[in-house]
Protein backbone atom coordinates (compact mmCIF):
# COMPACT_ATOMS: atom_id res chain seq x y z
CA UNK A 1 0.00 0.00 0.00
CA UNK A 2 1.22 3.21 -0.65
CA UNK A 3 1.36 6.44 1.88
CA UNK A 4 -1.37 7.99 0.51
CA UNK A 5 -3.56 4.75 0.58
CA UNK A 6 -2.31 4.77 4.56
CA UNK A 7 -3.65 8.07 5.14
CA UNK A 8 -7.27 7.46 3.67
CA UNK A 9 -8.01 4.52 5.62
CA UNK A 10 -5.96 5.33 8.55
CA UNK A 11 -5.74 8.94 9.01
CA UNK A 12 -8.51 11.25 10.27
CA UNK A 13 -8.60 13.48 7.12
CA UNK A 14 -12.23 13.66 5.65
CA UNK A 15 -11.21 13.16 1.55
CA UNK A 16 -14.25 11.76 0.01
CA UNK A 17 -12.95 10.02 -3.25
CA UNK A 18 -15.65 11.09 -6.03
CA UNK A 19 -15.48 9.08 -9.06
CA UNK A 20 -15.01 9.84 -12.54
CA UNK A 21 -18.03 11.52 -13.03
CA UNK A 22 -18.17 13.17 -9.74
CA UNK A 23 -20.63 10.95 -7.51
CA UNK A 24 -19.81 9.13 -4.63
CA UNK A 25 -22.53 6.68 -3.43
CA UNK A 26 -24.91 7.51 -0.17
CA UNK A 27 -26.42 5.09 1.73
CA UNK A 28 -29.45 6.27 4.42
CA UNK A 29 -30.10 4.44 7.26
CA UNK A 30 -32.40 5.01 9.97
CA UNK A 31 -30.56 5.62 12.98
CA UNK A 32 -33.89 4.51 14.94
CA UNK A 33 -33.88 1.11 13.59
CA UNK A 34 -30.91 0.69 11.31
CA UNK A 35 -33.26 0.13 8.13
CA UNK A 36 -30.96 0.64 5.02
CA UNK A 37 -33.85 3.41 3.46
CA UNK A 38 -32.02 3.76 -0.30
CA UNK A 39 -28.57 4.64 -2.16
CA UNK A 40 -28.05 7.45 -4.33
CA UNK A 41 -25.67 9.81 -5.29
CA UNK A 42 -24.14 13.08 -4.55
CA UNK A 43 -21.58 15.22 -6.30
CA UNK A 44 -19.48 18.09 -4.10
CA UNK A 45 -22.20 20.56 -3.99
CA UNK A 46 -25.02 17.77 -2.63
CA UNK A 47 -22.10 16.77 -0.30
CA UNK A 48 -21.83 20.52 1.25
CA UNK A 49 -25.10 20.78 0.67
CA UNK A 50 -25.98 17.97 3.03
CA UNK A 51 -23.77 18.95 6.05
CA UNK A 52 -24.02 22.42 6.13
CA UNK A 53 -27.96 21.95 5.96
CA UNK A 54 -27.95 18.30 8.14
CA UNK A 55 -30.77 17.40 5.67
CA UNK A 56 -29.65 14.71 2.81
CA UNK A 57 -29.48 16.71 -0.28
CA UNK A 58 -28.44 13.80 -3.67
CA UNK A 59 -27.36 14.25 -7.21
CA UNK A 60 -30.42 12.91 -9.48
CA UNK A 61 -27.79 11.16 -12.11
CA UNK A 62 -31.34 10.70 -14.31
CA UNK A 63 -32.09 14.60 -13.82
CA UNK A 64 -28.41 15.89 -14.19
CA UNK A 65 -29.24 18.00 -11.39
CA UNK A 66 -29.16 18.60 -7.44
CA UNK A 67 -32.30 16.10 -5.74
CA UNK A 68 -33.19 17.77 -2.27
CA UNK A 69 -34.92 14.85 -0.83
CA UNK A 70 -37.99 15.81 0.18
CA UNK A 71 -38.52 19.08 -1.73
CA UNK A 72 -41.34 17.85 -3.44
CA UNK A 73 -42.80 14.91 -1.44
CA UNK A 74 -41.82 16.30 2.49
CA UNK A 75 -40.13 13.34 3.07
CA UNK A 76 -37.22 14.66 4.60
CA UNK A 77 -33.79 13.15 5.46
CA UNK A 78 -32.68 14.71 8.54
CA UNK A 79 -28.90 13.73 8.99
CA UNK A 80 -27.32 12.86 11.94
CA UNK A 81 -23.70 11.58 11.25
CA UNK A 82 -22.31 10.79 8.33
CA UNK A 83 -19.85 7.81 8.35
CA UNK A 84 -16.71 7.06 5.19
CA UNK A 85 -15.80 3.52 4.68
CA UNK A 86 -12.28 2.45 4.51
CA UNK A 87 -11.18 4.08 1.07
CA UNK A 88 -13.36 6.88 1.40
CA UNK A 89 -15.16 6.06 -1.88
CA UNK A 90 -18.52 5.41 -0.02
CA UNK A 91 -21.05 7.20 2.25
CA UNK A 92 -23.33 6.07 5.03
CA UNK A 93 -26.23 8.63 6.35
CA UNK A 94 -27.56 7.74 9.57
CA UNK A 95 -30.63 9.87 9.48
CA UNK A 96 -34.14 9.94 10.99
CA UNK A 97 -37.19 10.16 8.99
CA UNK A 98 -40.65 10.81 9.53
CA UNK A 99 -42.16 9.40 6.26
CA UNK A 100 -41.56 6.30 3.67
CA UNK A 101 -38.51 7.18 1.84
CA UNK A 102 -39.00 5.30 -1.19
CA UNK A 103 -40.86 7.03 -4.45
CA UNK A 104 -42.58 3.93 -5.55
CA UNK A 105 -44.89 4.34 -1.87
CA UNK A 106 -42.49 2.21 0.55
CA UNK A 107 -40.72 2.99 3.76
CA UNK A 108 -37.53 2.12 2.04
CA UNK A 109 -36.45 1.51 -1.75
CA UNK A 110 -35.45 -2.28 -0.74
CA UNK A 111 -38.89 -3.85 -0.26
CA UNK A 112 -38.22 -7.03 -2.64
CA UNK A 113 -36.53 -10.19 -1.61
CA UNK A 114 -34.73 -12.51 -4.42
CA UNK A 115 -36.66 -15.80 -3.90
CA UNK A 116 -35.09 -18.47 -2.29
CA UNK A 117 -36.08 -21.17 -4.87
CA UNK A 118 -36.56 -19.36 -8.11
CA UNK A 119 -33.48 -16.54 -8.37
CA UNK A 120 -35.58 -14.63 -11.17
CA UNK A 121 -38.10 -13.90 -9.40
CA UNK A 122 -38.68 -11.34 -6.25
CA UNK A 123 -40.55 -11.26 -3.21
CA UNK A 124 -42.44 -8.53 -1.77
CA UNK A 125 -41.17 -8.13 2.12
CA UNK A 126 -42.84 -5.15 2.69
CA UNK A 127 -46.35 -2.70 3.11
CA UNK A 128 -46.55 0.36 1.14
CA UNK A 129 -46.77 3.00 3.54
CA UNK A 130 -47.89 6.01 1.76
CA UNK A 131 -49.70 6.75 -1.72
CA UNK A 132 -47.25 7.83 -3.98
CA UNK A 133 -49.59 9.77 -6.18
CA UNK A 134 -50.54 12.29 -2.98
CA UNK A 135 -46.52 13.10 -2.39
CA UNK A 136 -45.80 13.26 -6.08
CA UNK A 137 -49.15 14.95 -7.75
CA UNK A 138 -48.54 12.24 -10.91
CA UNK A 139 -45.45 13.63 -11.58
CA UNK A 140 -43.54 9.61 -11.19
CA UNK B 1 -42.43 6.43 -16.59
CA UNK B 2 -42.33 3.75 -19.20
CA UNK B 3 -44.12 0.54 -18.94
CA UNK B 4 -40.51 -1.05 -18.76
CA UNK B 5 -39.83 1.07 -15.75
CA UNK B 6 -43.22 0.26 -13.98
CA UNK B 7 -42.45 -3.16 -14.30
CA UNK B 8 -38.95 -2.81 -12.77
CA UNK B 9 -40.53 -1.18 -9.94
CA UNK B 10 -43.25 -2.67 -9.70
CA UNK B 11 -42.98 -6.38 -10.98
CA UNK B 12 -41.89 -9.49 -9.39
CA UNK B 13 -38.97 -10.51 -12.40
CA UNK B 14 -35.46 -9.90 -10.80
CA UNK B 15 -33.75 -8.32 -13.31
CA UNK B 16 -30.60 -6.41 -12.26
CA UNK B 17 -29.13 -3.65 -13.83
CA UNK B 18 -25.50 -3.65 -14.55
CA UNK B 19 -23.78 -0.28 -15.04
CA UNK B 20 -21.60 0.29 -18.06
CA UNK B 21 -18.83 -1.71 -16.84
CA UNK B 22 -20.89 -4.81 -15.84
CA UNK B 23 -21.52 -4.25 -12.03
CA UNK B 24 -24.08 -3.48 -9.80
CA UNK B 25 -22.94 -2.06 -6.30
CA UNK B 26 -23.99 -4.61 -3.54
CA UNK B 27 -24.22 -3.59 0.40
CA UNK B 28 -23.79 -6.06 2.66
CA UNK B 29 -25.50 -5.79 6.53
CA UNK B 30 -25.58 -8.06 9.50
CA UNK B 31 -29.06 -9.57 9.20
CA UNK B 32 -28.60 -10.13 13.31
CA UNK B 33 -27.30 -6.30 14.37
CA UNK B 34 -28.11 -4.32 11.20
CA UNK B 35 -24.95 -3.06 10.90
CA UNK B 36 -23.92 -1.77 7.40
CA UNK B 37 -20.46 -4.22 7.05
CA UNK B 38 -19.18 -3.05 3.78
CA UNK B 39 -20.32 -1.54 0.19
CA UNK B 40 -18.58 -3.52 -3.40
CA UNK B 41 -19.60 -4.10 -6.68
CA UNK B 42 -20.78 -7.04 -8.49
CA UNK B 43 -20.16 -8.35 -11.77
CA UNK B 44 -22.83 -10.98 -13.26
CA UNK B 45 -20.91 -14.34 -12.37
CA UNK B 46 -20.18 -13.17 -8.99
CA UNK B 47 -24.01 -12.22 -8.21
CA UNK B 48 -24.71 -15.71 -9.83
CA UNK B 49 -21.86 -17.12 -7.39
CA UNK B 50 -23.38 -15.77 -4.68
CA UNK B 51 -27.05 -16.83 -5.14
CA UNK B 52 -25.39 -20.59 -5.94
CA UNK B 53 -22.90 -21.25 -3.10
CA UNK B 54 -25.03 -18.65 -0.34
CA UNK B 55 -21.33 -17.08 0.05
CA UNK B 56 -20.89 -13.45 -0.91
CA UNK B 57 -18.60 -13.15 -4.08
CA UNK B 58 -17.47 -9.51 -5.88
CA UNK B 59 -15.80 -8.27 -8.12
CA UNK B 60 -12.52 -6.52 -7.21
CA UNK B 61 -12.52 -3.31 -9.71
CA UNK B 62 -8.73 -2.21 -8.73
CA UNK B 63 -7.81 -6.14 -8.90
CA UNK B 64 -10.24 -6.54 -12.09
CA UNK B 65 -11.52 -10.03 -10.84
CA UNK B 66 -13.86 -12.27 -8.69
CA UNK B 67 -13.40 -11.42 -5.19
CA UNK B 68 -14.14 -14.42 -3.00
CA UNK B 69 -14.95 -13.07 -0.29
CA UNK B 70 -13.26 -14.68 3.01
CA UNK B 71 -11.05 -17.16 0.52
CA UNK B 72 -7.82 -15.24 1.70
CA UNK B 73 -8.99 -14.31 5.52
CA UNK B 74 -11.52 -16.61 6.34
CA UNK B 75 -14.12 -13.61 7.18
CA UNK B 76 -17.03 -15.04 5.11
CA UNK B 77 -20.23 -13.99 4.56
CA UNK B 78 -22.94 -16.24 4.78
CA UNK B 79 -26.03 -14.81 2.58
CA UNK B 80 -29.03 -15.30 4.29
CA UNK B 81 -30.88 -13.16 2.04
CA UNK B 82 -30.49 -10.58 -1.23
CA UNK B 83 -32.99 -7.53 -1.20
CA UNK B 84 -33.20 -5.12 -4.73
CA UNK B 85 -34.10 -1.67 -4.61
CA UNK B 86 -36.36 -0.19 -6.53
CA UNK B 87 -34.92 0.64 -9.55
CA UNK B 88 -32.82 -2.69 -9.65
CA UNK B 89 -29.44 -1.00 -9.51
CA UNK B 90 -28.66 -1.76 -5.95
CA UNK B 91 -28.73 -5.25 -3.79
CA UNK B 92 -28.69 -5.59 -0.36
CA UNK B 93 -27.02 -8.67 1.11
CA UNK B 94 -28.38 -9.63 4.37
CA UNK B 95 -25.46 -11.86 6.11
CA UNK B 96 -24.21 -13.24 9.24
CA UNK B 97 -20.30 -12.95 9.78
CA UNK B 98 -18.22 -14.59 12.51
CA UNK B 99 -15.43 -11.97 12.54
CA UNK B 100 -14.57 -8.12 11.19
CA UNK B 101 -15.85 -7.89 7.59
CA UNK B 102 -12.85 -4.68 6.98
CA UNK B 103 -9.56 -5.71 5.35
CA UNK B 104 -8.51 -2.73 7.91
CA UNK B 105 -9.39 -5.00 10.93
CA UNK B 106 -12.95 -3.69 11.86
CA UNK B 107 -16.04 -4.99 11.94
CA UNK B 108 -17.78 -2.51 9.65
CA UNK B 109 -15.66 -0.42 6.76
CA UNK B 110 -17.76 2.65 8.23
CA UNK B 111 -15.37 3.01 11.31
CA UNK B 112 -15.37 6.54 10.77
CA UNK B 113 -17.32 9.61 11.57
CA UNK B 114 -17.20 13.00 9.49
CA UNK B 115 -16.69 15.24 12.48
CA UNK B 116 -19.53 17.42 13.05
CA UNK B 117 -17.76 20.46 14.20
CA UNK B 118 -15.28 20.27 11.38
CA UNK B 119 -16.36 19.04 8.41
CA UNK B 120 -12.74 17.91 7.03
CA UNK B 121 -12.00 15.93 10.13
CA UNK B 122 -13.07 12.24 10.81
CA UNK B 123 -13.46 10.93 14.24
CA UNK B 124 -12.92 7.33 14.69
CA UNK B 125 -16.22 5.16 16.27
CA UNK B 126 -15.47 1.79 16.45
CA UNK B 127 -12.24 -0.45 17.58
CA UNK B 128 -10.13 -2.73 15.61
CA UNK B 129 -11.74 -6.61 16.00
CA UNK B 130 -8.38 -8.51 14.57
CA UNK B 131 -5.42 -7.95 13.49
CA UNK B 132 -5.17 -7.52 9.65
CA UNK B 133 -1.78 -8.80 9.76
CA UNK B 134 -2.75 -12.03 10.89
CA UNK B 135 -5.52 -12.42 8.42
CA UNK B 136 -3.57 -11.04 4.97
CA UNK B 137 -0.04 -11.97 6.13
CA UNK B 138 1.20 -9.32 5.01
CA UNK B 139 -0.74 -8.86 1.70
CA UNK B 140 -2.49 -5.67 2.25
Amino acid sequence: MSNSDIEIEMGDNFVPKFNEDGLIMAISQDIDTNQILMVAYMNEEALKLTIETRKAVFYSRSRQKLWRKGEQSGHYQKVREILVDCDQDALLLRVNVDQGQCHVGYQSCFYRRVNPDNSKKLDFVADKVYDPSDAYEGNL
